[in-house]
């Protein structure tokens, strides 16, 4: 037993969403910006979010609770469980720990690895993980879970409407459903302060705007070429350039920055001569875009390639924005949860021999992408039947006004650090079956109680 | 190509320990403590410590580049790096990203990897991942490197002797001296609130002394049989118990609960009748354990074992202790700096062939044992040399006082999140090629300069 198992990847996926949601124009309203300026600008409809009884711990045990019981397992079946966030709420103990009351009951301790922590990427890190260990001579043929989980939530000011919250769950082996490709990798990492949390007393992050779409469609061609040179090196043909994905999925920050993204993996297959090339712009521009690469971020060159790829994004990307749209940014959650999006606005019947390729982008900052093939199997259509479970209660949140919304955000900044403390938000409007903080001690210990 | 290479392991290892340490007999005298409260009850001989130059990031930096520079590597040579810390100073961006800054020269940004956390469990993690990447399908040929980095400081009262400070670099990959076990791994993960950072305003950790000894022996009673285990399920005859290592190291809080660490594992041989009988206690404390395991934390029993096991302990765990005792609790660097302790302790040309058993404990808690084989080959004297070099900076330090120290920890709790700030320490005391925090601006970005 010296060699890797068969088809390892994503046997399952669960997905969180809260509970509450503000929508998108009346924030516009409350804020007095322009009508519009959420819901084209950032292309964001509505955002979810999380009153004081939500932390990511009680997140973790909501999506791995529910997606053990959802896929009929014991939590002896898993031998590694990885944590990927960055809504830290205490420097040392991990989310991972927290997690393991849940396996108390049937003895089972032994369950490797903790948390992984970049801005957005850490879910990305956690399965990469979680796949080597399947290859690996520590594996000791039980299932990895990886969780992504954050809340993400902004001070005063424009980024606020690019909140959201949620998990998202993965179960992974072998003989999987979502086989991820091997050797199929590009990664970029640098040493950026695009977007950061350096302010340990808050919860908000400070945030270079435009640093930061910089970065993040930076790493999307350096991992894109990467990706394609291994492809070449496998022996792949990647002339097609994206034609070779049936959909691509980007880590989403908001709507709007995943369809300038996918309009320029579009410019960087023009540049490269990729693809069909008719009804694409003249070749001048080309060898602009050659001379001075950094033209793909001049206003009309970008909205060229936006309006050009018009039909390739609502084919390919558009589908996987449902959560993201109505969401909001779940850091590193949101990748996982575009992913469980396209799964579910195709057919499931029409899903198998998909291929899917994946960006991941963390501020800081660390990016790869990576593919994922759809192989028809038993365990697919049970994939996709418990994953519609989590996407079932996006018709069933309650929505609140910006008023509120605007409370329950000063609530949670303002007893961030209270302690002793028991938090007031309304048990009521929990779904059921969510975990949730009952109460924090005097020596800053949590407690969670799950909601029947 | 789907097989794990050979020899997967270490091959190379850099501690980095602070240039300034505070004398344990010198604590005690200024803490008007009785004599020999921290030099004997602790085990403690001095401690080392870091004015604010130093933080996590720049620990890391001198790390990974002493380790790069120390072995001949360019950094093009390196396809993944991941950071084990939990002395976290912002809770999005990865110790990892600062680190890229390294690449830069070399143009090489494809290295996986970011930050994994659990207390001082976190390099262990990253040292798991690493082997894992190198046994995977992702795996592209390259080293891998693996950095733990930690300041621990502790308010004033009981805990304060027991911090320390500094890091361990870690290369990793196949043909390696220094290979890792496979298959034999016990891991004990469970939910505990005996060490943790709930107050992200602080430095300082809260600690429940005796839940945290408690949850550290019965974690590494647990790893040990889970090991053995694994052990006797490839076929090994176990019945030696401890006699299958030629040196044993573990997490190193303080010294002291090292020694009761390794009569524990004695006394478990005890009960499970393992090992030389002659010479141990009647039978009689045998029955009385199995059938109440908790009576192994009596005093008196934990005497008896501690006496009993003193030649063992003298022989297989006292020198790798030489970090520990002299620098601290350095976190998730400790077990490393116990390995790298143990093996500067035997001469070079008697190496070869030793089998050392590896305790790692994180609160919270994770736990993991395992083992390394030393096999001789051409890196091994090349590691033990560049090994040396970190070592032999214990003699060259400067002996400060305790007002000295408390200062220093003073100023470290009081600007912590202050911005902009220029760190007020002597640079002159830092050691040559030392990277410092040069200054954090108004948007609290952080800035690393390295000494000549």
């Amino acid at each position: 037993m010296d060699r890797w198992p068969k088809d390892v990847g994503i046997r399952a996926i669960h997905v969180v969403i809260p509970s509450l949601y503000v929508d998108q124009t009346d924030l516009e309203r409350y804020d007095r910006v322009s009508e519009g300026k959420y819901t084209v600008g950032l292309g964001q409809k509505q955002m979810g979010f999380c009153t004081d009884l939500e932390d990511v711990n009680s997140l973790c045990l909501t999506a791995v609770s529910q997606l053990v019981e959802n896929n009929g397992l014991s939590y002896s079946d898993i031998g590694r469980l990885e944590v990927g966030t960055e809504t830290i709420v205490d420097k040392s103990k991990s989310a991972k720990t927290v997690l393991m009351k849940l396996f108390e009951a049937t003895g089972n301790f032994q369950v490797e690895g903790i948390d992984t922590t970049n801005a957005c990427y850490g879910g990305t890190a956690a399965l990469f993980n979680a796949l080597a260990w399947t290859e690996s001579s520590a594996w000791d043929g039980r299932l990895a879970v990886v969780v992504a989980a954050d809340i993400a939530v902004y001070a005063e000011g424009g980024a606020r409407p690019t909140g959201g919250a949620g998990a998202v769950a993965m179960l992974i082996g072998p003989d999987a459903a979502l086989v991820v490709d091997r050797g199929l990798r590009g990664t970029y990492m640098n040493h950026a302060y695009d977007f950061y949390k350096p302010d340990m007393c808050s919860e908000y992050p400070v945030v270079d705007g435009k640093l930061s779409v910089e970065c993040y469609l930076n790493a999307l061609d350096r991992c894109y070429e990467s990706y394609l040179s291994k492809c070449r090196d496998g022996g792949d043909d990647v002339r097609g350039g994206l034609d070779r994905f049936d959909s691509f999925v980007f880590h989403a920050p908001y709507c709007k920055l995943v369809r300038k993204s996918l309009a320029r993996l579009c410019a960087n297959d023009f540049v490269h001569r990729r693809g069909d090339e008719s009804g694409w712009p003249a070749p001048e521009l080309r060898e602009r875009l050659r001379l001075r690469p950094a033209a793909l971020l001049d206003r009309d060159v970008e909205k060229t390639f936006v309006e050009r790829s018009a039909a390739v994004f609502a084919d390919k990307t558009e589908p996987s924005l449902a959560l993201a749209s109505r969401v909001g940014n779940t850091y590193t959650a949101s990748v996982y949860g575009g992913l469980a999006s396209y799964l579910m606005s195709v057919p499931p019947e029409r899903l198998a021999g998909k291929k899917i390729g994946v960006f991941s982008y963390g501020s800081g900052l660390a990016s790869s992408m990576y593919s994922v093939r759809v192989v028809d199997n038993n365990g697919l259509s049970v994939l996709i039947g418990n994953l519609k479970k989590g996407f079932d209660r996006l018709g069933q949140r309650t929505r609140l006004t910006p008023e509120q919304f605007a409370d329950v955000l000063d609530v949670r900044q303002k007893c961030l650090h209270r302690a002793p403390y028991v938090p007031t938000g309304d048990r009521d409007r929990l779904f059921p079956g969510t975990w949730y903080l009952s109460r924090i001690d005097e020596m800053r210990r949590r407690y969670y109680e799950r909601k029947e």
